[in-house]
Parts: structure tokens; sequence; C-alpha cells
């Protein structure tokens, strides 16, 4: 049988005003403002990931596309992987550009849409008996939250909980970082980073702090079945009030240095650990 | 005996043209450019660094200041630190934002100058009998090649040497993000992977490339006395010219997801080797 290529219909778009293709307008800009559980995904893999999360059915779904006109044939094949009913808009790159309000490098965009994520205590509540939780308390910079999810994915932890004061992992920017992870990634944000520990604890979940003051090297601990990694702001950490009411590790570094970078310092503490719980091949 | 704060004699710029702030101007599009030994460095961690490197007198000096006038207040601690010759030059933010090009955040720049790197034999001959070296190849992303050198740093390794297609530590972005670790860490850029990776195993290192290939993993490797680890691009990773020649190592991850960020995983694989060659406490 001849694989035959899905027919895209594009509609052009030669007006950066177009009201069709609205969402799209002033994206950076409005990464600092609420988008009522809308989100940009930009370039192939993370969009590939909407795609997939769009077709599994579940709390994501894609809504529109748009795309750099001359990269439109190169794209076929992550087209193809959006249902038909989803439109696919294109626009030459000074139209893109001026709708988007920077140069786009990747010239692929797509709008999706996520319900909104589920209480913690509703995600807590469905884990596992043997569960690895990252947990993020005033995580506000938009990398750091991306940098977060992706090594949550990467590590095999089973999901995500962000206090209220962590930025919206949604953000055009975390969204991209975590390579998509945040579509895939079960995640809840809201709350106190005590109540969420607090109720991390209730439900029998060992509480590990990280923190350069930390009692144990993060390569020692052994971790009970259910564990939760929680993790500071770079500048200034977790506040003492959670270090002194939890265990607390370290990751063995220079002294006199700033710390890790904070993306850097889940990476090496969800490795150490879904190791230490035989997770990881 | 009362402190006295040093008297900054700050010279007003009014015109972002002015000739007397140039190497601030465009500051940007510049970071594609080189600079012939020029970095501008920006954010008060990385300028109190440049601020040391000056004052210990090797290879970096500052030449000149430049910062937001409403600032200067705030910041005369850390001009402070330089001597009385290095100019101090003030603007008030829209034209700070015209000489840069961007709106600038922060609101304090340096220029500094640094001496040619050393050639890699150079560097590599002056290491000592037990040394841990991190090697990239390929790495043209300025964060992640500050990231390298910021885990380099975090992990004590002695140097760092870029083969001659990774992009220059000193951009800009790349300094920041190493949070000026790239004036600190000895460090060369030149030749090829294949050479550097000759000249390293000449001198007895012992050579571990990173690729999810990897035959050993990375907690399991037990390190000699001089050590190179090897760091490959994200997307492609190392050729295999160089994975078929020399030990490999993979960090354990889940399967099916794109492989971790090269900063990440150097700081995962720096941790576990330096720790493991009894260097971290």
């Amino acid at each position: 049988m001849i694989a035959v290529a899905r027919f895209t219909p594009a509609i052009e778009i030669t007006d950066a005003a177009d009201p069709r293709i609205a969402e799209f307008t002033g994206i950076r800009e409005r990464d600092l403002t609420g988008r009522h559980g809308q989100f940009i995904a930009e370039g192939t893999v993370v969009i590939s990931m909407l795609a997939k999360a769009h077709r599994a059915g579940g709390a994501v779904s894609a809504e529109k596309l748009l795309i750099l006109k001359n990269r439109q044939a190169g794209l076929e094949e992550i087209l193809a992987q959006f249902p038909e009913d989803i439109p696919v808009y294109i626009a030459e790159a000074a139209v893109l550009d001026a709708i988007a309000g920077f140069h786009l490098h990747r010239g692929v965009l797509a709008l999706g849409s996520r319900r909104s994520p589920p209480s913690p205590e509703t995600l807590i509540g469905g884990l596992g008996a043997q569960s690895l939780v990252l947990v993020g308390c005033g995580i506000s910079n938009h990398d750091n939250v991306g940098s977060l999810f992706r090594n949550a994915a990467g590590f095999r932890a089973d999901a995500v909980l962000l206090d209220e004061t962590c930025c919206d992992p949604l953000y055009r920017k975390a969204l991209r970082v975590s390579v998509g992870s945040v579509l895939t990634t079960p995640y809840a944000r809201a709350g106190s980073a005590d109540g969420l520990l607090r109720t991390l604890a209730e439900q029998n979940f060992e509480i590990w702090a990280l923190s350069p003051a930390g009692t144990i090297e993060i390569g020692d601990i052994e971790p009970a079945r259910r564990v939760a990694l929680v993790m500071g702001t770079e500048g200034e950490g977790l506040p003492a009030s959670i270090l002194s009411r939890f265990k607390s590790a370290r990751i063995a570094q220079a002294p006199d240095l700033d710390s890790l970078n904070v993306g850097t310092a889940s990476g090496i503490a969800l490795h150490a650990i879904s190791r230490a719980m035989g997770r990881l091949a």
C-alpha cells in the first residue's frame, strides 16, 4: 500500500491582526499573564507531544496551529499527527513575526488548552504504594520550572507538585524547556508548601528537603517506598521552617560558590533517588 | 574606625552614541560576533567575580562599568571592589536601554578583557597527578556552555576544554549562566575533539564519553587518578568515532524520552565522578 500524506488544507494569514490567530499575538508579553487554561506550544518536539496528548484524549487538547509558510512541506509529518478538524494557519515570516511580537526561529506554534490540574490531595491520593514525587517551592523562573518537569519525566517521578508561588508550567518558555514533559507528567499547583508537605506526610511520604546545608549527601540516602523530594529557589533556598521539620539532603560541592542551578540540582537528586529506589535501568 | 565608602566619581552618559561607552552598544546582537578578547559581564554576581579576577592580576582584567543611575547608591559595595582607575559610567534607564538595545533588568554591566586562553597542550601539561577535566564537543548553545562552567566549578573540575566548534564562553549569556565561573576556571578552546582527546590520552587521562548508549552507569564507574569527562551536543550527541575509541558512561533514565539537557547531564556526571575521586566533602 502506498502511504498517502494527509492533505492539510492550510489557511493563509496575511494580516497580523486577523482574529482567527488572535491567541498568538504578543506571546512574549502574554507569558506574564494568565491564559485561563490555554497555552502556546512552540517547536516540533513540544508540538508532537501536544498531538500525542490530544490523541490520548486526557486533560490536554490542541486547538489550532500556526506555522511559517515555507516550513509547511517539511512539517507534513507532524501536522499529520493532528486530527483534520484542527485548523492549520500559515503565514510568511514577516507576518508571523508581527503576530508573535518577536522573531520566531522555529516557525511552528500551536494553541492548546488543558483542564485545570487536580487538587494536590486528589493527585496524591491516586499515587501508588511505591511513588516518587518532586515538589517545587517558590520556583518562579520559567526555565527552572521547565527543567523540573524535564528531569521528573527523565527520572521517572510519578508527579510534580508546585506550591501556589511557583510560575505556571504551561507558560511558553517553561513548556519549551520541559521539552513538552509538562503535557505528560501529572502535576498539581496550589496551596502553600507547608500544606503540600503536610498532605504528603499524612500519606506516608518520606520527605527530603534539598539544601546546601542538608545533613546527608544525596548519594547516601536510602529512600523509603514513597518519597517526596523538595526543591526551593536558587537564591534563598527552602525556608528554615521546612528544613527543621523534615529530613534534609545536600549535594556535595565546592565550598564558597553559589549553589547549583535548581534544574541541575533536581536532576542530580532525582537521578540518585530514583536509582536507589530501583526505578532506573 | 568608621568605614568610609569609596567615593565613586561616576560619569553620566546622556547620549546612547557617546563613544566612551561604545563597547556596550547593541550587546545582544554582538553576542553573535567575536570581540577580540573583550567581553561583557552582566549582573552583580558576575561583576563581583570580575573584580576579584582583576585584583588577582591574572588573565582577566576589568576596563569600565556602566550602570543604571538609580542603582548607583545600592551598588557602592560592588563598585568599591574595583580600583579607582576603572571608570564608572551611569545612565538613566532609557539611555541605558538604548545603548544595550534591549531592556536591562539588572542595570549593571562591565567591560572586561582577557588574554587569549592557553593552548590545550599547555593547559593539560600544567595539570596535577590527580585531575578532573570536563571536555565539551560541539556545544554551540550559550546557556549550555555556561552551565558546563558552573558545574565544573561547583564540582571541582580542574579545567574545561572546548573544541573549536563550541561557542565562546565569554559571550555575555554564557558568562551570566556560568555565574562568572568562566572567569575563574582554567580553560582552553581550540582544535578538534579528536585532537583534544588524543592529547589527553597521551597524558594518561582516562577518557569517559557520556552518551545515552554508554556501557556503564555513571554511578558505577571507578575513576582513575586523571579523568576526562566528554560531553557532546544535546541532539546528536558524541560521534561514533569517539564512542568507539574510549570508555563510555550513561546516565540511567526513562526510555523513549529526549536525552537530558547537556548542562544537567554534566552536573550529574561531574557530581558522580568527583565524588568517586574523593574530591567533594
